[in-house]
C-alpha cells in the first residue's frame, strides 16, 4: 500500500505544526515506500541547504526502511563501511527521517531539515503517524 | 518577493482543483523566483516520469522568466540552438510551465506534468493567479 | 600565453560596455586557453538560464578554438555526428562563443547570452579583441 | 533585495586589494542571495583546484546563511551528521565564506580560496562590507 494525497497531508500538516510549535522552519519531505516524492513544502524562511538534506533524510529512512540516525550507525568511521556514505547518490544518517506508518503498516518516509537534530526528528515523529 | 507558503498553497490547491474537474493525475511544482523547490504534490496515480517533467518545466520557466513552451521556440531544432536544450541541467520546453503572479508581479514558478501538454497548460493557468 | 585579469577585465568591460550600447542584459564568461573560468559577469536583469548558456558558448569555442556557431555546424542532425552534442560535458553550438585575441594570439575564450544569438555574437566580438 | 553589478564589483574589488595586499593570489566568487553566480575573478597564478573551492564555500554560506566554517562546525564527524557534507552538491565548511551585507541586509555571498583559510577569511571579510 502506498500512501494517497490526504494521508500525506496529514502527516505534513503535522510536522509543520509541531515546527511552528517549536519555532522551527523546516523543509519537510514525504516519499512513498519506493523513494518517489509525493509531498514537499519549504517553511517561509527555512534553509535552502535543508531542502536536500530532508530529501536525502527521507531517502536513507526508505532505502533501509529504518530511521535515517539507525542507518547512520552503520555510516560511522569506525565501522569501517568505506563508500557505503556515497550509495544510492548519497546517504544522510542523522535524526529526522523515519516511516510513516498507520501504527500497523509502513505508508511512507518523512525526511524533516531546518532546526537541531532533535527538533527535526520531533518534527518527523509528529508527523509519522497518520 | 519571494511565494510564501500561503501563497504557494494556495497557487498549489488551485491547480489541484483544476486537475480533479478536468480528470487529470498531476505532478505540481512551485519553485521560488529563484529556483528554489517551495512546495510540490504528487497526485495519486500520477506518473512517476512526471514528477522531473513537472519540476523541468517550472524550473525553465524560472530560468528564461517566461512560459516553458515559449521557451521551447528556441529549443526547436530549426532554430540551430544545438546544446541549448541540455543547459542548466536540462530544459524542458513544451506546456506546464510558467510564472505564479498576483497580476502584476512574479512571486514564483509553477510546473505542472502529468496530462496532455494543453491539459497541463490548463492545470498550471488555474494555479498561476493567486 | 594565458590571459591575464588585466586583459581578462578589458575584454569583460568591452562586451558589457557592447552590451549596454545594444540594450541587452547579459551574462560573460572569460575562460583562459585550457577552458578554467578567470571572469564571470551576470549584468543585472540578465536570464539565469543564460549564467550556463555563456559558460558552455566559451567552453565550446575553446574545445575546438573556433566560434561556437562553427563547431555546431557540425553538431546539426543532418550532420550524422551522432552523441558529439553530449561530449565533453555538453557542447552549446550557437553565436556567442570566440577565441579572445590580440589579433595575433588567442589569450582566452569568450562566451556570451542574454540577447539573440546576434546580439551575443556582437556583444562577445566587443570583447574578443583586446 | 539582491546585489546589483557596481556593489558586486565593490565588494569583490575590496577583496582583491586585500588579497594583494597580503600577497595571495586568490579565486573570488560572488553569489547572489539565492546561489546563483553574480560575478567571479582568479587572479593570475591562483590555483585552478581553487575555483571550485571558493564556489563551494560561498555556496555554503549561502545555503545556511552564515559564515562556511560556521556550516564546518556541524560537518565535523564527532557531529555524527554522517553524509550532510555532501547534500546539495557537496558543502564547503571551513573558513573563506561569508555574507556580503551592506551592514544591516545581507545582499551576496562571497567565497575566497587560494591562501590559508585565515588568508582566505582575511581576503572575504575585505569583501564582506558594502
Amino acid at each position: 500500500m502506498n500512501i494517497t494525497n490526504n494521508q500525506a497531508s496529514k502527516a505534513l500538516y503535522q510536522a509543520i505544526d509541531k515546527a511552528n510549535e517549536i519555532g522551527v522552519s523546516a523543509n519537510i519531505t514525504i516519499l512513498d515506500t519506493a523513494g518517489h516524492l509525493k509531498l514537499f513544502a519549504r517553511m517561509d524562511d527555512a534553509f535552502l541547504g535543508s531542502i536536500d538534506i530532508s530529501m536525502g533524510k527521507a531517502k536513507t529512512a526508505m532505502l533501509f526502511r529504518m530511521n535515517s540516525e539507525k542507518v547512520g550507525e552503520f555510516l560511522a568511521p569506525e565501522m569501517g563501511t568505506y563508500g557505503m556514505l556515497q550509495t544510492s547518490g548519497g546517504l544522510v544518517g542523522f535524526k529526522g527521517g523515519m516511516p510513516v506508518t498507520t501504527g500497523t503498516e509502513i505508508l511512507a518516509y518523512i525526511g524533516v531539515s531546518g532546526g537541531s537534530p532533535d527538533q527535526d526528528f520531533e518534527i518527523a515523529k509528529a508527523g509519522s503517524t497518520i
